[in-house]
């Protein structure tokens, strides 16, 4: 039985009640949430459960893996280390190089969080081609992922051979979801329907079996901020909520992955307000999404920025953008640069969800410390304190951007006057 | 005769015409805004005019400068050139350590940017100390900062001894403001009320003769996002109202600093509609805002995102924030990121404003430029072309991070083939 299925069934499992301990909140109201599809629980064994949805606090992806002309299986596992030390919630395995059924393996023996594959990577890779792919690779490729112990999938259903012939010349960037191109590329090559789409109710008998979480690509995402919101997301993001209705009736949880991208952030709002309302409430991935394109090389930054609004907005779940984005494989540094942006940005996004909440504790904690000038301490809540701590000069009570002139110190003399002397000024 | 009474005069300045031309505004619109004080407009001779207001795009304030426990002017003159070669729109000279007006005329002289000073800081590091400073050293600081040609001066003019009486114990961070803590350090020590307030009808006289803008300080800024928006902040914004109509009725241009430092982002859109209707529509100046705190060593990050919202929200004037914030003076490449990701954030926080006018024409050049793959070419339209070249490998044609499964080529093979093939898939 299923999670969700379970939750219908009034049945309280175990990775309910830990992620409600997790989260603080009522185990009844969570069961509720998954049962609508507005929530889900993705899990893995000796894990801790990760909730998505709008009752959780953001939560955020980070990609990895090889690419056909970069294979390095070690500084990928090193990226699975750095993802968790710096408070990843979940991977996505996307490599496309090496021996990937290999490098799967041993992401998955290396992290302790769960790992997302997307099965067309591995199909086009392993064929090495778009043209002649048959649906059969595809569905075995779905089986051997599944069967690897990987925790959600992502297909790229939602479109079909019509939409394709359509969206040329509609577009700027045209289409630049690689998951999406690859899929298009066997439809039109082959004069075929989405091969997602088609073997849905197979591939469903598929995912229920280990209960894996069905993520609903966003083949049709804008590629730049001059493309809008048009028809053919919107009809992607109606079939995308079709699918997940069917889905979560065979009771395999959904998230649908939807505005990502490249997003001008005077749209951001409306946009989300429309995914939420067209999706019932399901929970939102987001890649991104970069508000502008003049960042080349910190696009972390511009996307750490269009992330933050996003999760704002009422996003659940962002995959985090690294510095190398549109330029080269990151490196394990860009992953890391990558990832504390998006800590930073899921974090501002959740104050503007819940305000200042149980999780800003360490804010709280850490203006206490910094008010004493206790640094060391106080960098301890930081989402880094090793980079903290190299920059600081050793002595604990100065730092050189003010030297002796520290407004802290001053403000607390400036207390101890106060309460000896007089309020009124002298004559 | 002040720009300010030239328009009130019906008088059209060059500079006016320039910004007009610049900004892409109408001459009359514009000059009515600055006889309104929504606008103002900063000049030095031989360099293009910055407005800072409502009607224009975000700009962005650069500070530098030495501090007593790290002096070395040539860096000091590096961070000016790499404060212009990213964008910066002026620079504040916060010098308080070595032979401070050898360093401002050494700034000045680098520097095609308007220089703003802060005397207070000069005042204090001369004296070497909060006690015993008679309000003729501040004055004649003033004077000699504005004679050697700066283009603003920011006073903490907008509290009172009793507030500082007031505010004991009632904030986590107290005070943290450092122009603020000095003056008011002056003020309880020898109990004497705000010497900037008491003279200020004198310094009007003083900044007149230059047409200098006067920035009036936010002393009483948050320092940590639970310190919440307060009579305090309240009071200095109402005293800098009063403070500014009293300026411009003299002719004078003012810029206020408010709602800066510290502030959970939830607050900051109501914030800043307050602050725009107290005070009546002026120019306002931001330093940061921090939505969090645990990004220690990634504060540019943090404070780009809180930026972007403020500028979106409708601040005007952004003082960029870099990665050394809280940790020791930063250093030219601190300066470099901070500003990047405040260039990032400013141009964010327009789009906001104003959608994607004309200033986002280089997203849109990049954009259609990234299609064609011209990679090289698209990346004279981003903020630092040398980034992007130099992660982005030789070869034109692919990057390592899809390698030879290019979504932007597969894009245009799967077009191409739509205009051949019919849109109806095999039987």
């Amino acid at each position: 039985m299923t999670i969700l299925k379970d939750s219908l069934n009034g049945k309280v499992r175990e990775e309910i009640i830990k992620l409600a301990n997790l989260e603080n909140i009522d185990i009844g109201k969570l069961m509720k949430r998954i049962i609508k599809g507005h929530a889900i629980i993705m899990t893995r064994p000796n894990c801790d459960p990760i909730g998505i949805g709008s009752v959780f606090t953001t939560k955020i992806n980070v990609n990895l893996g090889t690419s056909d002309s970069k294979v390095d299986i070690n500084e990928e596992l090193e990226k699975v280390k750095i993802a968790q030390k710096y408070g990843a919630h979940t991977i996505s395995d996307l490599s496309m190089g090496g021996d990937i059924d290999f490098i799967r393996k041993r992401i998955l023996q290396e992290s302790s969080l769960p790992v997302t594959t997307v099965p067309i990577y591995q199909v086009v890779a392993e064929a090495s081609s778009t043209i002649n792919i048959s649906e059969d690779q595809i569905l075995s490729t779905i089986q051997k992922q599944i069967n690897d112990g990987i925790s959600s999938i992502v297909l790229h259903a939602a479109f079909n051979l019509n939409d394709l012939h359509k969206l040329k010349g509609k577009r700027i960037m045209g289409m630049v979801s690689k998951g999406g191109t690859f899929t298009a590329s066997i439809m039109v090559e082959n004069s075929i329907e989405n091969p997602f789409m088609k073997n849905f109710d197979y591939i469903l008998e598929m995912v229920k079996e280990k209960d894996i979480i069905i993520n609903l690509g966003n083949s049709m995402r804008s590629g730049c901020i001059h493309d809008k919101l048009d028809d053919f997301q919107k009809s992607e993001l109606k079939i995308n909520s079709t699918l997940a209705k069917k889905a979560n009736k065979q009771g395999i949880q959904v998230i649908i992955e939807g505005l990502g991208g490249h997003v001008n952030a005077q749209d951001l709002k409306a946009w989300i307000k429309i995914y939420k309302k067209r999706s019932n409430k399901r929970p939102l991935f987001v890649a991104g999404p970069l508000p502008t394109e003049i960042g080349v090389g910190y696009d972390h930054i511009a996307a750490a920025i269009g992330g933050a609004l996003a999760s704002g907005y009422g996003a659940d779940y962002l995959c985090m953008i690294t510095p190398a984005e549109h330029l080269s494989l990151p490196s394990v540094n860009d992953i890391k640069e990558g990832l504390i942006a998006y800590k930073i940005a899921a974090h501002v996004g959740d104050s503007m969800k819940f305000g200042l909440s149980k999780s800003f504790d360490n804010d709280l904690n850490l203006s206490r410390q910094r008010f004493l000038k206790n640094w060391h301490k106080s960098f301890e809540y930081s989402i880094d304190p090793e980079e903290a701590q190299k920059r600081h000069p050793i002595d604990e009570n100065t730092c050189t951007m003010c030297g002796k002139f520290c407004a802290l110190s001053i403000s607390k003399r400036i207390f101890n006057l106060c309460s000896n002397n007089e309020a009124e000024p002298k004559p």
